[in-house]
């Protein structure tokens, strides 16, 4: 990754962003460890293992990245180690838990540990600091998180593109007589060809298996006539991810597939066109849900509307039922309403970025069905 | 995956296993959510989500898997779907965690968690059970998931065989002006072809590179003489995952580097000797660490000499000082010394087991430096 493109993505503010946000929610300190968190704060793409690697940023005072001394070169050649953080490493007999414990100011009488941090650090930093009450770090992290940056949104438009550019090889894939799982695999591939470093998830429900959303790859073989839900995402090396479902099917579908197709996107277009600031991801939910329901699919329709996305595939916001945290500029989510009324069904999904009056996809392949074959 | 291997790697007596130890250990229950403990102990895959997917496995009583509505296919269709096991699917307005509260038996005080749960869910069940400790479940699982069976050794075996085809197709990718990163890419493209459904990681250490045990591949272009470790694996379609080291050099290395690596496959063969059932990981440890003391390389050796693997790269056994847990058949871990005074490196790994009299080392290819250009 280019050094402009860190400090804009990954700029060196964020450490004081958490800072400021923790003392104003009355943590004495954040302590975060490998994964979306620890990148968003520091850029640092840490692995997840099981050696402690932990930022810590007290309320007061300077953080600090505590990392397995096998892990300095790696925290020194990342973004972190541009911060002008102290990087504290400890050696393989070392207990990092009191390190970290030690090194806290005296008196903090709550911390917030990261979201995703693994219980059993978050429990021995308890037994570390028996004093310290625990709350989730997301509380600070995600009023940051969720408000993207111009840099952020350029990196998910880049993500976008990139997915966007494998659905567009998803006509060629699928073919009667082959499986689930051989179009799957081609997926798979074209994701990291088009530029993703990783594959986050590859959905192909081919039939009855596209009535459940979240159904596995398998060896059922794809039949004329079938429609397929391909739902698929990815990481940019930004970090940043990816995620789209289109429809396709192998000649023509049967007839009643088309009728509630068109609903579903009109559904789909609806949802996105009441995205704007102000409005609430209730609201985005409702517009999808209520039209659904009115074309007489109200029960096949049994997930949220979509998920925030950012450094994670999923993240806040939630656009569902009881979230009525108006909607700001920046925040970027799915809109991906569904039928399933078996024995088929159908999704379709954008990412989305609320702007200062509407939204904008950074989605752009056409959202009707594609016929294949 | 055949039901018959299902079976066998996957036994159905798992949810009672966990049942009796979390009763030996004095907790109410045992909550695990998607990873490798999930995974251990029904066979479910499951992905790690942000809405909740538990197995909560009472002391008293049945054990039960909740999960959202929209996984419920997935889960039912996994091999947890045939254990048996009450599913308890929840809806997108549903509190899980006051779910699973609700439904725990009365009186329960100490809970285990999953060491690898999230935090932000660990907190959420302390807020629903607000009278329950945690402990993590690592305490009650890691003895069951340390002692490997016959059918996950042989998983071992196939995946160790799986890297052997891997290491043997590097003299082909390392040549002299391709960089790091190129050797990396087409090293995980080849885990992924020779059988694994993930790269779990691709270490390409040139020349000063291979000196930081963990370095990330980088655009360094390899250069002839340069010595090039390579540390990879990845995870089978079973779940069990592959981890091996080999050394490769374009041309002829430092002389100084002939002599120490002399001196680490003494090491690593020692290290690997000294296992059977009874010795301790500590005296695993000592065998290799003092050779390379005796031999002036005692501070280039500054990492433990090994780690257990399973369904997780790392997972215990840690063959480390300190660690005095005697040695028992069918546990299974590396043994990967290394020396790395700089401006190279070498580290040497297989992944062995520890049988009735002896171990056995799933990966077989040779352990010397490998000439290639």
């Amino acid at each position: 990754m280019e050094t402009g493109v860190t400090t804009e993505l990954y700029p060196r503010e964020r450490p004081g962003l958490v800072r400021d946000a923790a003392a104003r929610a009355g943590l004495g300190a954040v302590l975060l460890t490998p994964g979306p968190d620890l990148r968003y704060v520091t850029g640092y793409d840490a692995k997840e293992l099981e050696r402690l690697t932990c930022l810590v940023v007290p309320a007061e005072g300077e953080a600090f990245l505590v990392v397995p001394r096998l892990e300095l070169p790696a925290a020194q050649e990342s973004p972190a180690g541009s911060l002008g953080l102290e990087l504290v490493p400890w050696d393989e007999t070392d207990d990092p838990y009191e390190l970290v414990a030690r090194r806290l100011p005296r008196g903090v009488r709550t911390v917030g540990v990261g979201d995703r941090m693994w219980a059993v650090m978050a429990l021995r930093f308890r037994a570390a600091m028996p004093d310290a009450g625990q709350v989730a770090a997301g509380g600070v992290l995600r009023g940051l998180r969720m408000r993207k940056s111009a840099a952020e949104v350029a990196a998910l438009r880049e993500a976008g593109a990139a997915i966007d550019r494998v659905h567009r090889r998803v006509p060629d894939l699928i073919k009667a007589g082959r499986t689930e799982r051989e179009v799957a695999r081609d997926v798979a591939e074209a994701i990291l060809a088009e530029g993703h470093t990783r594959v986050d998830f590859v959905i192909v429900g081919s039939g009855p298996n596209g009535a459940s959303p979240h159904a596995e790859p398998s060896d059922r073989v794809i039949r004329p006539g079938e429609p397929v839900v391909v739902d698929i995402g990815g990481t940019m090396p930004s970090g940043y991810c990816s995620d789209s479902t289109r429809n396709y099917c192998v000649g023509e579908p049967p007839a009643e597939y088309r009728e509630y197709y068109a609903v579903l996107e009109e559904a789909q277009r609806a949802s996105s066109a009441a995205v704007r600031p102000g409005v609430t991801p209730e609201a985005v939910d409702a517009a999808a849900r209520d039209l659904i329901a009115a074309a007489g699919h109200g029960e096949h329709f049994f997930h949220r509307t979509g998920h925030g996305i950012g450094l994670e595939s999923h993240e806040d916001p939630y656009i569902v039922a009881g979230n009525r945290e108006p909607l700001e500029p920046g925040m970027a989510f799915s809109i991906e309403p569904g039928i399933y009324p078996g024995p088929h069904g159908a999704r379709i999904e954008d990412i989305v970025v609320c702007t200062e009056d509407g939204h904008e996809s950074v989605n752009h392949t056409g959202r009707g069905l594609v016929i294949v074959g």
